[in-house]
């Protein structure tokens, strides 16, 4: 079914295009999924990605160009002239057109809109173009079908008819008033019963889910998921009617969201892929270290104070890799826990109950782990001193690391800041210089050094 | 729109409960989206949630079940009898019913199974509880609308009326021939286009895009993302169509898959959420720290072999958990980048070659950081053995660090193994061992004690 794209594949296409051989390409690319034409247009270089893209027609390659990395989109992009971007634009939905115009150069975007032959479509793209791209505005499509609570089913139908050539998938009819706001939904089922002559006011269903038009993509997601909606319709802030967002949208957003946050939990900043270039790689992967070094040379300080008891000491030295690691462990996996829940919008009650718990939780690991540690290096110092000295820290850290790593996420979302920003290096680097701080102080006032 | 879950809103219907208004909750009720009331139901007592589920009907309450927490389900269906449960069952689409059964202990399944009143339905349930749920077979369900590519358009219509009853959302027409076969898809406008008498063999259209059953769920999800599908039939070893899988649990595969991920790569082994009780986040969370306790024992004994060096070269013991950080962040990021590339299907190629591309990575991250430590060292402790053994440790630690976390998880997905496990914690303490033992040795080397 779906195409594999074999090295021997992206060879012969590029035997092709090298020979110019316009119609076995054509033939070829005719029998391929859109989106298994992106993932070959990934594997080639620009010139010969162009290249395809002017081969095929434009209603192809507009959905080519919608499924290509974004750096190949740019590019193609940039070969393109005004008036052949705007062709692609003509052929793609609203939501869809604007974002590829929404990575255009700014100068560019005028002269492209300006050559867009369908003027309705080209105003509809400019409206978009107004909203964030991480809001249900940014999200939405114009494509719709929408019918006046005043019209006869007669009517209603021979203007559904109209619309739905337009939409590429119906899932909704809504219905608005003379203002165009949103009144509610229409069976297809209920319309079918009616007779011809009722009015639409006397059939539709006045319950229907919305979105506002600024909500944030995330939480759009998590309605459409929690309701199983396939469509959601949008208003704006008088209530009107604006546009639709469908579940193929959605998907992407769930899709990216993790993968940022997940990104975020692993020290990485941007959004990369395995098959990003090496600068790119480096990019997003090196803040997050050097944060890391700054964090490695402040323990370094820390134990810098305590120069004096090493000698006598050496053990306690021996072990602060391990209560750094953990306090880093702990640290992740508490915020790792809040930063998910703050997503899923599951974290409800009150700061305080939910750092007692963390408590509570960090007081049972933190006891089992450090009667263990405690056994293990009583057994091989034979040093009472030593091993409390040990254990207790490790206990003491690892309920400092849990806290830490629960209340950072929880104040970052309260002043609006993106919580998953505090998961992985950030946490693991400030839990280890507060282990190490917490450790040799607790070391000095048992062992008294 | 949504209800929101206030703690007022719970104490209502706590003491309408406890007064036993029944007709005032079913009021209440009523209104509220069954989304919502499993929300309400979630924050209730299991006895509390119990009468509601009585004192609602069972239409409302099959889908609630689905949509609470597992605990609260399982919980529920105890107070239940094989009865109770049996009617939940026949309310529900083949798919939910069979992940509600497959949750039961073993004895009740068959009690409850022999209770279901619709013969066919409960047939249908019991094939799908032959399937592992992480397959297409798992996902899908028997709802659907087919038809046999030797009916007339009229017998069609006649047809699909009736199993369109069945069908919450019918997305597709799908065509098959005499022996269940899956032939293509119909399109409504065709249908409705063609004369009555046409064959629906010469109006349908074979290209359909499909399943295996025992396709894996993150595949489905894969192919359903990237060709934007709502709906895609499944077939078995025969080519015969046995289900349909819908792009709602396809967004619940990605989400689980995702949220599996991201708590793999923070330590947490369970599917478990901030809400949860402590002591089951304390199994998910104790595995992986105790991982890290063994680590940093393991790095601490590495430490004792060189202890005769420690009264002389302090500084070097100072800069161990920087060393140990770095490794573990390295290693981190890495295997992310390969983990992610895998779940999305975008990492080819050979391992040799991504090995190629992480030593390159790594050589420039970690010649970045190490001439800033050699620098910092350097300027601290005026010492060139000491700034050069600090900085060359950090140099290789970095690139060793960066080849285990590409290698690892690429050779566990070569044996079949979920490449996920090898992020996090498992990655940070192997990497913490490698990378001490790695810069003592080579302290030893330039220093040499």
């Amino acid at each position: 079914m779906a195409l594999e794209i074999t090295k021997d594949l992206i060879d012969n296409v590029r035997e092709l295009i090298k020979n110019q051989k316009d119609t076995a390409l054509s033939n070829f690319f005719a029998e391929v999924h859109h989106a298994d034409i992106a993932e070959v247009l990934d594997e080639l270089s620009f010139d010969e990605a162009v290249y395809i893209i002017r081969l095929l027609d434009s209603e192809t390659t507009s959905e080519v160009l919608m499924d290509v990395d974004e750096d190949v989109r740019e590019n193609v992009l940039e070969q393109l002239s005004a008036k052949e971007i705007a062709e692609e634009i003509d052929e793609l939905d609203t939501d869809d057109a604007a974002d590829v115009i929404a990575e255009l150069p700014e100068e560019r975007k005028q002269e492209v809109i300006q050559k867009i032959e369908d003027k309705e479509h080209a105003k509809e793209i400019v409206e978009l173009l107004r909203y964030d791209e991480d809001t249900a505005g940014g999200l939405m499509a114009k494509e719709l079908v929408k019918v006046n609570e005043n019209w006869n089913v007669l009517t209603c139908v021979k203007e559904m008819r109209k619309q739905a050539e337009e939409v590429t998938r119906v899932h909704s009819i809504y219905v608005t008033d003379n203002d165009g706001k949103l009144k509610g939904r229409l069976s297809l089922k209920d319309l079918l019963m009616a007779s011809t002559r009722s009015k639409i006011a006397d059939v539709y269903i006045p319950k229907v889910d919305f979105v506002d038009v600024h909500e944030k993509a995330e939480d759009v997601a998590n309605i459409m998921r929690k309701y199983d909606l396939e469509a959601i319709p949008v208003i704006d802030e008088l209530g009107v009617l604006v546009g639709r967002i469908t579940i193929d949208d959605i998907v992407d957003v769930i899709k990216e969201e993790a993968e940022k946050d997940y990104q975020l939990a692993a020290g990485i900043t941007q959004d990369v892929e395995a098959d990003d270039t090496i600068w790119q790689l480096t990019r997003a992967r090196l803040p997050w270290l050097f944060l890391g070094l700054i964090g490695g040379v402040g323990a370094a300080r820390i134990m810098g104070f305590f120069d004096d008891a090493i000698a006598e000491n050496a053990i306690l030295f021996m072990f602060t890799p391990l209560i750094a690691a953990m306090a880093g462990n702990v640290g992740v996996q508490s915020s790792a826990i809040i930063v998910q829940g703050l997503a899923n919008d599951d974290v409800k009650g009150s700061i305080t109950d939910r750092l007692l718990k963390e408590v509570s939780l960090a007081m049972i690991n933190g006891l089992a782990l450090a009667i263990l540690l405690f056994i293990y290096v009583f057994a091989t110092e034979q040093d009472m001193n030593i091993a409390s000295a040990i254990s207790v820290s490790l206990f003491v850290v690892i309920i400092v690391a849990g806290l830490v790593g629960t209340f950072i996420p929880l104040f970052l979302n309260k002043r609006g800041i993106d919580p998953a920003i505090a998961t992985g290096p950030f946490i693991t680097t400030s839990n280890d210089i507060f282990g190490i701080l917490i450790y040799f102080w607790i070391a000095k006032v048992i062992i008294g050094f």
